[in-house]
């Protein structure tokens, strides 16, 4: 039986269980309006290792292992662990999975890790292929600077387009409805979701990722929302990755151009993990972005029944340095997945 | 149900078939002893482009394009790309996925990508989330150079140990068992697989990939051996990617180590593609090199007759450029699919 509807959209009729969820950040994003809801917020971004890429790979694995914790389980429990991260070779996520030693999956997708990941494990959990599993994702300040952009030491000035890469890592455990796990949370599934395709409309700023990503993000939620035939007001909230301000600004164009007005109820993780006091200009970016706000706030939101109804739709830019630097545009993609509530 | 066996494997009871394939390669490896087996062979490794990067994000568009040509199909028909390589944000696979326009899942598994997706695509075709799809890698020796060693122009002497990054794209589409595909094999089915551990022996050199992935290829077919109950002749052939002429003697004395003996029916792709007169040292490596002697040989192989089952594993080394410079490691990882042949 296919659970494909259309050409991006699926259907997970298995309903797999999200039942835990852990989140590390660093200092500057626990001292921003979610600063509260974190597990666990560093002091120092190095987290007292020898590189911030070290400090970016243990964040990763210690909200694996939290996640886990949580439900009285370990690394060891679960079918594989699925992520990846912004680094060359994914090495964050490579590295947390030597040290975790479960199965591993990595996969690539920019700052749409966190929802690939998520997707694709609940498809193989719906597929009888995995009783719990665990998806994350992690970003690092200064780790995706000297990867993406200039040394820190430079000092180099931000343009008004430009967002911070958050310091962060999500981590978030998935099981089959058969599954008896006594989950930290009992009434979230993941029900369906959309898969991506790459769109480029020839931006090759590199400093204004959110209008590189908007027309990826407005793609896949017009391409889901036409599939299962719905209107944005299905949903409580269509929360994205990280488009931030401009981003965000972009997306409300793009839809209402599709026939879909989704300005009312959007949120964005980029616009939620900082304060505007914090002077981070457009907003929060980076993998770690939007998997800490899903783990901290807003799964536990939806637990809680705050809201019944969530379309999770993370962006990634697909450059890497030496793209831009040949004079390549920037390709973005977005993948979806439905995250809801229902009552036992 | 449950369509895991131990900690690792799983089982594939809907046998997704294989009904198609696609090479194309550089140079060097048309002089090699399978050059006539490769769909295309390029006379000139920048395929006329201006970049290797560009050369090779072509050559697996390429790939991925005949696979479904052959089959009178269009990226359009297929439910998703999944692929990777192993340049910094898999910018060959991204910028592919860009031209095909199909929806896109990235994956990072360095020499290992292409059984990564492989066993990830049958995976979610068994449980239903696609009736066609696309699998692939790509790999190029110059961009690898350049992305995890010297700048050519520098003439660095090879060490001993060394292996040959492959200039090579392979694709392969994967259909459902109820999919009407009149494929060009007919025969082909993916009856199972191992998901990889990451291993790590704390080998450091990065010219001695061999030793650094041979400890997770035997990690990999020993936990499926076990895990299945299976001896090694159950295969008539145990083909690893690109373990070299150093890494397969390595594998031998691991898996004799653990009580099995694979060097009777062992072969590898890095050693397949080159001839020992064209001085590549111990042989050939990167996701293409897996991924073009599969696409080319190994496959038609199956469908012919000449062998029934093969345990198809690829190794990759989960090292970054920077990752080897602070002094890590090289992590490795090897995933397994069962590619077997059955009468219709």
């Amino acid at each position: 039986m296919s659970k494909k509807i259309g050409m991006q959209s699926f259907i997970l009729p298995s309903a797999p269980r999200i039942v835990s969820s852990a989140s590390f950040v660093g200092p500057k994003e626990g001292e921003g309006p979610l600063g509260d809801l974190f597990d666990t917020v560093y002091k120092d971004d190095t987290i007292g290792l020898e590189s911030w890429e070290q400090a970016e790979s243990r964040m990763l694995e210690s909200a694996v292992r939290l996640s886990l914790a949580k439900i009285n389980k370990e690394p060891k429990d679960i079918d594989f662990f699925m992520g990846g991260d912004l680094l060359s070779q994914i090495i964050a996520a490579g590295f947390a999975a030597r040290e975790l030693r479960s199965p591993f999956i990595g996969v690539y997708g920019a700052c749409s890790t966190m929802a690939e990941s998520l997707i694709t494990t609940a498809m193989l959990t719906d597929g009888g292929f995995s009783s719990l599993a665990v998806c994350g994702a992690s970003s690092h300040f200064s780790s995706s600077e000297r990867e993406f952009r200039y040394p820190l030491e430079m000092g180099t000035q931000s343009p008004p387009t430009a967002q911070r890469t958050v310091t962060g890592a999500g981590a978030v455990a998935v099981a089959s409805s058969e599954e008896a796990v006594d989950g930290i949370f009992g009434k979230i599934r993941i029900t369906g979701g959309t898969i991506g395709r790459v769109c480029d409309y020839g931006v090759t700023d590199a400093s204004n990722m959110g209008a590189a990503m908007a027309p990826a993000a407005a793609s896949t939620i017009c391409a889901h929302l036409t599939e299962n035939k719905l209107e944005p007001d299905c949903y409580d909230r269509i929360i994205t990755g990280d488009l931030g301000s401009f981003g965000s600004e972009m997306l409300y164009e793009l839809c209402k151009g599709k026939g879909y007005d989704v300005s009312h109820n959007h949120l964005d993780c980029g616009k939620m993990i900082y304060s505007k006091d914090q002077k981070v200009i457009c907003g929060g970016s980076g993998c770690g972005c939007c998997a800490a706000v899903l783990s901290s706030t807003i799964l536990p939101a939806l637990e809680e029944g705050e809201i019944e109804r969530v379309l999770f739709v993370a962006t990634g830019a697909l450059l890497s340095p030496l793209s831009s630097l040949q004079g390549e545009s920037i390709p973005s993609i977005a993948h979806a997945a439905v995250i809801e509530r229902r009552a036992v």
